[in-house]
């Protein structure tokens, strides 16, 4: 199965902006980009970073049997339309694949490139269906992670794009399988989130060992659990 | 199994106070403990309310079939007391069960009132674990689902609580189990999560109805979706 990851080179991660320098939040979102393509490809899938600015794989400093299945292709357009682009019946020409017409007929997955979390079992569980449409979604009814048999389905990531999903599937006629996973659901967008990462994170992933590297830590002083930079810990 | 559900009934859910009344929240909390319990009902297990101040189960209006399986026992002590004492290995009097001497070997379930996206296959999927301990984890390291089998095993309420859980399960030598599930790692605690409720929320769900009957909808005005009240977004 194809699994394309769309990835925002140019601007990643805004909403990180109070805590993270933009040097950090490019190295944190690519780090997480790096996790989500090894989980990928140890479920024996090869990744397509569907990049909206070049990106040189060798940056992302993946371990070596990751980097060998993984391609970088680049689109500038908006979210909804790269990824329509590739979904069967897209316009097949995305990426060189499908150009022999077999488009229509082979099953795309796209994932998210801020799933944190994402493991090779959770992964496992969305891109095994045999539904049409199958959607792990996230919090704020968005759409983590997409699989789609249909030839008549188009994605839509505007607003509650996981509720118009289901409309746009019921509407041609597909069958839709909602996925229900934690791991996939965990979209890593706003300092709250990092919390996720230090909980769930696990030894060899790269955007923990990003925060441990920036300094950050569990801070449960107050009434919920958040997270802060060990050294503004010491200092109160 | 027996299956247990703290409830806070005299100060339910504080921190949706900015967009509840005081009764509009309490009505919300009991609907979504009204759910919970159909939820363990349809499971095949039979609820236990512990609850911080008389409750009557009549006032929770639920199915005939879900209030012939629920009880209600009254535990003012704070949460992490009240669940050790009902835990395989507690005190062993608590609600009067396990007084024949066999608390230490039926395993127990504690499952958050809050949980308002549980389904009976979610809590499937935690209630049937072979471990000695299994937790769905919440948002924010939080302890949404547990499953305790191990006599030796004690509960810890505060903080990162699935932290505290994993180290203490380890140093009791239980082994644990991680349940991987969106639907029960999704607690309803503040404003934002009122958004899931009215992405995921099925048909008959009772917290689902409040949230209609009160005029919240779904707002995907701004960036991020959010809830408003009907009226409100009609007057701007």
């Amino acid at each position: 199965m194809r699994v394309v990851v769309p990835f925002a080179a140019e601007t990643p991660k805004t909403r990180l902006e109070s805590v993270f320098s933009p040097d950090e939040r490019s190295r944190f979102a690519r780090a997480m980009l790096a996790d989500v393509l090894r989980a990928i490809a140890e479920t024996g899938h090869e990744p397509t970073v569907v990049s909206t600015a070049p990106l040189a794989v060798a940056d992302l400093e993946l371990p070596e049997a990751v980097a060998a299945v993984t391609s970088v292709a680049v689109d500038e357009r908006p979210l909804t339309d790269a990824v329509n682009a590739r979904l069967p019946g897209g316009d097949g020409a995305a990426d060189g694949i499908g150009a022999a017409g077999d488009s229509d007929r082979n099953p795309v997955a796209v994932v998210m490139a801020d799933l944190a979390l994402a493991t090779p079992g959770a992964l496992e569980g969305v891109l095994t269906t045999a539904a049409d449409v199958a959607i792990a979604p996230g919090r704020g009814g968005g759409t983590n992670a997409l699989v789609v048999r249909h030839p008549a389905f188009r994605a839509d990531y505007h607003g509650t794009s996981y509720l118009d999903h289901c409309e746009i599937a019921q509407s041609v006629g597909a069958d839709l399988e909602t996925v229900d996973s934690f791991r996939l659901g965990t979209d890593i967008d706003e300092p709250a989130d990092l919390v996720e990462v230090l909980v769930h994170g696990r030894a060899g992933d790269r955007a923990l060992a990003r925060l441990h590297e920036f300094g950050f830590v569990l801070d449960d002083r107050g009434g919920r659990v958040g997270v802060a930079r060990e050294g503004d810990l010491a200092s109160e």
